[in-house]
């Protein structure tokens, strides 16, 4: 998507096709700047401090990760040691073991010399497919937004944390759908919730919108309950971490949340995901492991200060112990449908068995 | 309560017995102060800044503040023009109102000369009023609290924004049955909600936890459903700026998101309030008026930097819009109870009736 006009993608192959390019995500919106992925350590460091983060794109990072890893060392150990070190990165997410996995697994038939740019080729399709599968969510999503009943004002769509193009490798998630429309000619609004304790909302989500032209209004994570009551939200639209078998979604911690309040004033609350955010081994979402993260996320806020310097202020008192939970899981009896590349479904068993008959993981074609 | 080791209250009146001492609740965590308060100005300044808040709170220095008005201008023009001033500096909280027109019509029969020491003595009962209200409900919610099921553990109470004894004159409204069954030898232990975009649960609460000995943990207010779904909450207390003659409860934005967790993992949920607290002329609380605060609590965050100054951080990007609602109403559906003064009763019409027959605005007996 665009950055001040000129197109990027989060993730990208450097000139020299050995190392691999990041936009460093941890000093948005403050300051637009980019990091080199050189070895599959940085991958794992990249992954596990948030410079890169979002499922889709933590499992695109992954693959290439692990390419990183076979051009140090492209024998088995070399392989296994690499994708070990990735899935471990960080726990939620399944596409980060997925991308690893199905990397892995295309390159270990072959010789050891062919490994790297083997493995270099299987991460651009991963990319690819990522980008294709963000931007059938987009049109499927579109075709949602069109769908609400008219209200005579621009569409009014509340999203949690960010789960936009930054998320993934180009279009995004749960935006691309707000993408699309706006590119159809609808009028659209968003209400950003800033997501404490990282402030992907505020951070993220309102600089990409900004950047794309989007009308949006960052709100306190407290306040989407009240906006639903008010009759200000049309539909609640969130990404996924993973999404188990029968449904259940694990998001960004808070999100629950939401669909509790979208649920108790009829508001409509979709979740958007490729297929590579579906876990089919993973029978209901109370299994999912949640990620806890540093208390200091909860203790310290990171921002611009008056004199224009990001600086860490501290909000709790020296003493007072904080825990940092990072996602929960929505039920999905209260999740009104699944976006995916390949439609809309509902979020059951059913649902997704319609949609994905061979529970493919495959590219898409 | 203590601070330090020495007993306060949050507002009191000065030696001078013609100027008003409060807690200036704006640098705490990090740096415990007071200021003056000599005129009614000074007293709007402090509930709109927020130097001083919290319903009970800004009731008692609306008291004082018609007191210092009178003090300048005791004639009928002074005592309006005072009673105006206070009512029109915050809209959401009932107190404010309740307390500022008791003063008034106090001292609206006595001569002009007696009417400034009159009205301080008023403030001074409604100080008094609001620390026994307060007491009370500690020992209500106490109660409550022995009476949930024995887990072997301590008992684990979620509460949102800052309902303690800095929004009262002592002991608080929820945090009082905390505090009372600390005394009494239970164990407890409290999630603190940070409570964004002012974060009086990090900087209040927390501090005022930490201050009393109370064992805590500030979690982001994306956190508390995912607790409730894990168990790890036993029961959830929070205060109110208004409850409708119906039980619905007006607090803190982002308090029915808690209620609507949980309603939905069967935690009992109460408000606790004093008699002040309860607007009988408000049939339903969708009718309340919200306060909309200034957007630039959301985009900025104030704490401690590095250095050890109070830095103000710009979170949000340049250009982004942001809202700021600063209460919800939570539907008496959702409110297992009400704790007051006068016992625990059901958030309904018929239960505030059984506990207030005459639906008193007095002091309390």
């Amino acid at each position: 998507m665009n950055v001040d006009g000129h197109h990027y993608r989060t993730i990208w192959l450097s000139d020299d096709h050995a190392t691999v390019q990041v936009i460093d995500q941890r000093r948005l919106p403050h300051e637009f700047s980019t990091r080199q992925l050189r070895t599959v350590n940085d991958a794992v460091e990249a992954i596990s401090n948030m410079t890169v983060r979002g499922a889709p794109l933590i499992g695109a990072t992954a693959a290439f990760g692990v390419a990183l890893g076979l051009r140090a060392d492209p024998s088995d150990q070399g392989l296994q040691g690499a994708v070990t070190a990735l899935i471990n990165s960080r726990p939620t997410a399944v596409n980060l073991a997925w991308a690893a996995r199905t990397v892995a697994a295309a390159v270990k038939p072959l010789p050891f010399a062919d490994r790297f740019a083997s493995a270099l080729k299987e991460a651009q399709l991963i990319c690819e497919d990522d980008v294709a599968s963000c931007l059938r969510i987009g049109e499927h999503g579109a075709d949602v937004l069109e769908s609400l009943p008219v209200t005579g004002r621009p569409v009014q769509i509340l999203t949690h944390c960010n789960a936009g193009w930054l998320a993934a490798v180009d279009w995004g998630t749960a935006l691309a759908p707000v993408y699309r429309a706006h590119q159809r000619g609808m009028a659209v609004h968003v209400w950003v919730d800033e997501t404490r304790p990282r402030n992907q909302g505020a951070s993220l989500t309102a600089w990409e919108l900004g950047q794309q032209g989007i009308p949006h209004t960052v709100i306190a994570d407290n306040a989407g309950g009240h906006l639903m009551q008010q009759g200000k939200v049309d539909v609640c639209l969130v990404g996924a971490d993973r999404v188990a078998a029968n449904g259940d979604v694990c998001n960004k911690i808070g999100t629950y949340l939401k669909a509790l309040a979208a649920f108790d004033n009829n508001v409509p609350f979709y979740a958007a995901l490729p297929h590579s955010t579906i876990d089919w081994e993973m029978p209901t979402g109370a299994m999912i492991r949640i990620e806890e993260r540093d208390a200091d996320e909860v203790h310290t806020i990171v921002g611009l200060d008056t004199r224009g310097a990001m600086s860490r202020v501290r909000v709790t008192p020296v003493g007072s112990a904080a825990a940092n939970y990072a996602f929960d899981v929505t039920p999905s009896r209260l999740v009104t449908g699944l976006i995916t590349e390949r439609g809309v479904c509902a979020a059951s068993r059913a649902g997704l068995a319609a949609l994905y008959p061979t529970k493919t993981r495959l590219h898409n074609p």
